[in-house]
């Protein structure tokens, strides 16, 4: 007997007929002897639509009560899962956030969770219940309601299985496991049985989708096993937990990412205080960096690049309109075009021959690098975005990842791939 | 300076744009020096789009887990009215029913108001804010959300206006007021600029739609002045209160409603059990009975007719086809096509040629009365529903009600009218 958290995504809770499916799924595992508490995201798009009901309201909707606001999300799919378990004859008790007892600090619309209250959980198990747990929020000291932030849930789901000390974390989705990479890109992707924390952080902070890179660091701190699976089938997924294997792999995973844009000023003049001015504009701003780049200087002028998140561009943007002039430099380019091509692997640390087996690979297949960032664990490059997919095919092959069995689904091209990639941004 | 309550229905909040008029609306009460609290309903159809969710997941949805789905519609609605607030320079909190301190009795979906707690209420209001309470909902002793029914906002802001001793409770709709009769109706309806508790409460229960009578009930209770005015004009309405006037209109107005259905059973054998073992099922079965009626016995049969709120018709008709072949009665005939006209007035008690006049005015329209119940300030009667419009009419005028203003409303025909309401049924 098994004690399990099992979270299901807002795809998976997307439609009373949908919810009934995650119902038969959570009594199957109590009839196979396991005990489960289920914790959910809010239905489908809703997440959003609440979003857009308070823009229009108001451009600056108060912090408090937009997470008041968001909070009802949940607050419907996991009272619509406890009525359809107990429509299979099983009892259930949702509970929010604040009952589920996820105490959180006081920073409303991304509040980290400094405490987990276990026991109103453990009674309603005791008491035979199936508990379901709305995902995303939790309660500040204030007794206030305060929301997680983007892929809130997969976190309140680690948190909670580490507050109960659940054998499992399961997190439900519409993909089967984290794969090798994304199965779109390289038919011949493998899906993995298992993969070490680390990796699976990298990955996700590279752009995988699969897990939320917020989950995977409170998993690795709390040493909480996660199994990513699909919603849709029984087929085991992949673990993600600490491994302990005598050879591995030198990569684990291919990660592409074409949220990222890229930024360069044109023409700086090259005295030292300025790189120092441009990033320390951009850090007040709240813009995030990920790659930074500065040229060789050239008659005292240089170029300086970086890339940050597409949700980031407008305010860099107007940073730029402000801090252009200001230092001197001629001009600002952005350019959205690009993707950011990732390889992870723990191995890596002890494989000198990865950066030039890399290069060397692109090189063959004229692509063309615009920026490189490495971790002892991850080599990430900047590549045109037309060229991302060739560049994740061709070094799945150079590494040795590529399955023997072919992805089902029809290969996009990389245009079709790219306009897929850009919507979720 | 006056301490207000500020209920605004489903209507008035449906959209970004109505919540930004009830933001002006509250604000401009604040401009001119008053104290105001709102309450507010979910947006629109929101508490109908949560109950067919819980349908489509189970035919038996828990009432503790209903009632926490429905208390999020208002939820919606409260934080959005507060950050539309906010958006204009005012200070705002939204209240939960238990954080309003709207204390209820345990019943699940229909609970009572047992306690008002108005401290954070008051808070709020030194505090300069504008306190937004969700309405509909409270909590039990337990601490469970509870939801008050259909009508229940308007509960909730009587409620609160006694508990924080308000000078009125101002109830915001689409209506701009109570009227002698539905002005759709009978186009000569005059507004009333006030009308007693006992009147309003019997119109109200007759189907005027203007105020639920539960709301008007606690008022007539607690002696809360109501003032039902429009959410889209500046005018007047109607207050509704305590009135001593030295000489009282014999008739203050005409209700009428098709939402009722008649039951005949026919050739029932005339034994003194029989009516008992009847009424018993009906009752033991839950089904509302209003009106009751028996003709004279022949030849050892009788025939038993009853009327019932039209959404008890299918658990009425559940009932008749047990019990009907049980007493040996002929048969059972549901008639849908009914309406109630009711006359209101707390001067109808010493005017005793009212029933007179009425079945005169009546008859002289060659309108049919089916049945009749009476009170000490009401007279109703079923009739033809394809006749109430007429029967309406009439009698307005016959009881001098008539306006010399016209409704400007284009008059719908007895049949528009008879499918505008049995919509609403």
């Amino acid at each position: 007997m098994a004690l399990i958290v099992a979270k299901f995504g807002g795809t998976s809770v997307a439609s009373p007929e949908r919810i009934k499916n995650v119902a038969k799924r959570l009594v199957g595992m109590r009839q196979r002897g396991d005990e489960v508490v289920a914790v959910v995201s809010a239905m489908g798009k809703t997440t959003d639509e609440l979003m857009g009901l308070a823009s229009a309201v108001t451009a600056a909707p108060p912090a408090r009560e937009l997470d008041r606001l968001l909070s009802t999300g949940e607050q419907v799919s996991m009272t619509l899962l406890a009525m359809a378990i107990e429509a299979l004859g099983y009892k259930s008790i949702s509970f929010t956030g604040r009952q589920a007892g996820i105490e959180t600090n006081g920073t409303h619309n991304k509040a980290r969770i400094v405490k987990v209250h276990n026991e109103r959980i453990l009674d309603a198990l005791d008491d035979g219940a199936i508990p379901v747990v709305a995902g995303f929020q939790g309660i500040d000291a204030n007794g206030d309601i305060t929301t997680l932030g983007r892929g809130g849930s997969d976190t309140t789901a680690v948190a909670i299985a580490w507050g109960i000390n659940a054998d499992v974390c399961e997190i439900y989705s519409d993909v089967d496991g984290v794969y090798t990479t994304d199965p779109r890109i390289a038919p011949r992707a493998k899906k993995l049985d298992s993969i070490c924390y680390d990796d699976m952080l990298e990955l996700s902070s590279a752009g995988s989708g699969v897990l939320q890179s917020r989950a995977v660091e409170f998993a690795r701190k709390w040493k909480v096993v996660i199994h990513s699976r699909s919603a849709f089938s029984e087929a085991e997924g992949t673990y993600v937990k600490e491994e302990y294997v005598m050879e591995e792999a030198v990569i684990t995973g291919i990660a592409s990412d074409t949220s990222e844009v890229k930024v360069t000023i044109r023409q700086v003049p090259d005295a030292p205080s300025v790189a120092a001015r441009v990033f320390g504009a951009l850090a007040a701003a709240n813009v995030n960096l990920d790659m930074i780049i500065q040229n060789v200087s050239e008659a005292g002028y240089t170029d300086i690049s970086f890339t940050t998140p597409g949700a980031d561009l407008p305010r860099a943007v107007e940073t730029m309109e402000r801090i252009v002039p200001e230092i001197g430099a001629r001009e600002y380019i952005v350019d959205e075009d690009i993707a950011k091509v990732s390889l992870v692997g723990t191995g890596m640390k002890s494989s000198p021959g990865v950066a030039s087996r890399t290069f060397q690979t692109l090189g063959d297949n004229n692509i063309n690098i615009m920026a490189i960032s490495t971790s002892p664990i991850r080599l990430s490059m900047i590549v045109d975005a037309a060229q991302a997919t060739q560049a994740v095919q061709c070094l799945h092959t150079a590494f040795g990842l590529d399955s023997d069995d072919v992805f089902v689904e029809t290969q996009l091209s990389a245009e079709e791939i790219a306009a897929k990639m850009k919507k979720g941004r």
